[in-house]
């Protein structure tokens, strides 16, 4: 049994211990340095001794740096939020920083959540799927902490975000459901709140309504942006066959898109594309699986997260703030089997 | 543009520019607590006016409490890790705390992840999916943080674990087989190195040695733990046509289940289960959807969260160390698509 130690050694007591210079000691806590094996093990060993560890956070207060960035997540449900999350937390541990998490309600307010993290001394917050309001991102601002919104704008806000071209993207779904021969369409929405959902809907109906087809041959179903949501739509609205089912059904996200797709499948029997086309949105790791095969747009993560760290420069910290940049990275449209392509040639190459 | 700040104001200050006392201040940067809304927004004010925030790391250094647990990920390309990251950040959140992430390979060394966690106050370390060293579990003990082993645990290790009945599960799904008329085998292991692995390929391989199945009878593959590694195990294992395909196939983890699934439907024209039988376990999200209704061994998520807490005792920390508890808890079979059930009666009541 170890009882939890109240004393505080500095890197010179173990330096002194381990019969190593102090930059030696500093260089065995920090990840990837070089450094002598035996001699790192001494090291440890009399930090051991000592009950000593380095304290970046004890560090943060001169510095006014934690190497914390914190991540705000409205909806988990959805995979590719939790691939963007995973692809934060690799980015940044590459550079020496972690990431701090916070979740709130899927679409929810984030207000509360900034106060919490206000209470720790991050260096950046990055907020995805959820609102923030005004006050909150100058509270951040005024405090030297910029705001990033991942995939979402509020408008009039001082966060500057990065998001892919949405509205776009739902545009080049409606073209591709338009060369196919489709003309009825539904499309499941997600979270009312958010600009993603708008913009990629309305992409996608005002490039119908420019080829001809009318607004009542386009209906919305709300799907919550998660897999049961979409499933649930689909079965509520077509389940007494009074509602004819449309030639193309438009998920303007891939977990909506997939759980439409299993609903059209499992209660009404139908074939993805033959009986029915389907779209989707963010290619996910799931949606590329044998039983989906889906044709979406592909959000470019990599491409999204280089572009939120270079607004959050971490490594200037003294830079200041650049309030309300927008920063818009085009999608792609990667063609598999839910959507018939034009010369029925099948996947896109690398898809 | 704003400059980042550099002067710090107490709450002394912002409680005299807000006209409040100072634990209305405390209450205002409290999630939960009860405060009238006008009172906090003037706080709020007040607060933005000073730069103000109530900083729990600095508060952190004189009560050695930060409210961060370190979460390290050893496999974020299994979805079930991920679907216990959020459980875990759900769960501390509500209590007031945040989970602070840390990644490494699958299945790799954590001693680098230790070092990085202890520039961080962290007040508990939770590791799922990746290997660590004695010596590390003792430097976090000594210096009053406790670790627990999530679904693992580490012979000789002063860490604690919480695990599944992993090898009881093994066998559950190896006596499901045998009920269905199985009598050749193959198996989809995981990470070689970890114990959730090993236990469950043993459990399974010895209640089929026990009904009078020989080594023989009983494949195995590796499949990295990941889907794309048990569907590239699959293809490779059949593709010339030498090797016969088994009655029915126990990948060790959903994921892997649902990789070889696809690889025996796509490459294969293989129907589940009327040609190849297929097991899991951990009974992710993922699996139950319709292409897949995987039966499986469901792993309790929130008990072991609870679990996982209770050893960490986060609200009692000068209570001492405990080390080397090993919990284990019971995971139950659910029946689906993929085993034919007993009576042919389908999926286990509200699976």
């Amino acid at each position: 049994m170890n009882i939890r130690p109240r004393t505080r050694a500095t890197s010179f007591d173990v330096a002194a211990l381990a019969g190593v210079s102090q930059s030696a000691v500093s260089r065995a806590f920090t990840p990837g340095s070089s450094l002598a094996e035996e001699k790192r093990l001494r090291i440890i060993e009399a930090a051991r001794k000592l009950n000593y560890v380095p304290n970046s956070i004890a560090r943060s207060l001169t510095t006014q740096r934690s190497n914390i960035v914190a991540v705000i997540l409205g909806n988990t449900a959805n995979p590719f939020y939790l691939q963007v999350l995973e692809a934060f937390m690799h980015r940044l541990q590459a550079e020496g920083r972690q990431v701090l998490t916070f979740t709130v309600e899927n679409g929810g307010e984030s207000d509360e959540a900034i106060l919490r993290v206000l209470r720790y001394q991050v260096d950046g917050v990055i907020l995805t799927s959820a609102q923030l309001s005004t006050r909150m991102v100058s509270l951040c601002h005024d405090r030297g902490i910029p705001v990033v919104l991942f995939n979402r704008y509020i408008p009039g806000s001082d966060a500057s975000g990065v998001r892919c071209a949405n509205a776009e993207g739902g545009r080049q779904i409606a073209t591709a459901f338009l060369a196919a021969g489709a003309r009825s369409f539904a499309m499941i929405k997600g979270d009312p709140k958010g600009t993603t959902s708008q913009d990629r809907a309305r992409g996608f109906v005002d490039r119908l309504m420019e080829a001809g087809i009318g607004r009542d041959a386009i209906s919305e179903l709300e799907g919550h942006s998660v897999y049961d949501g979409a499933h649930e739509a689909v079965v509520r609205e077509f389940r007494d066959g009074r509602t004819k089912i449309p030639d193309a059904i438009f998920g303007i996200n891939d977990i909506m898109a997939m759980g439409a797709m299993d609903a059209l499948r499992q209660r009404f029997s139908l074939k993805v594309p033959d009986d029915v086309m389907i779209g989707g949105f963010d290619d996910i790791a799931e949606a590329r699986r044998f039983p989906y095969r889906l044709t979406t747009v592909r959000q470019p993560i990599g491409q999204m997260v280089d572009e939120t760290l270079a607004i959050l420069h971490l490594d200037e910290p003294h830079r200041p703030i650049e309030p309300g940049r927008d920063v818009v990275v085009p999608g792609r449209l990667i063609w598999r089997r839910s959507i018939p392509a034009p010369r029925g040639d099948g996947e896109t190459k690398g898809a």
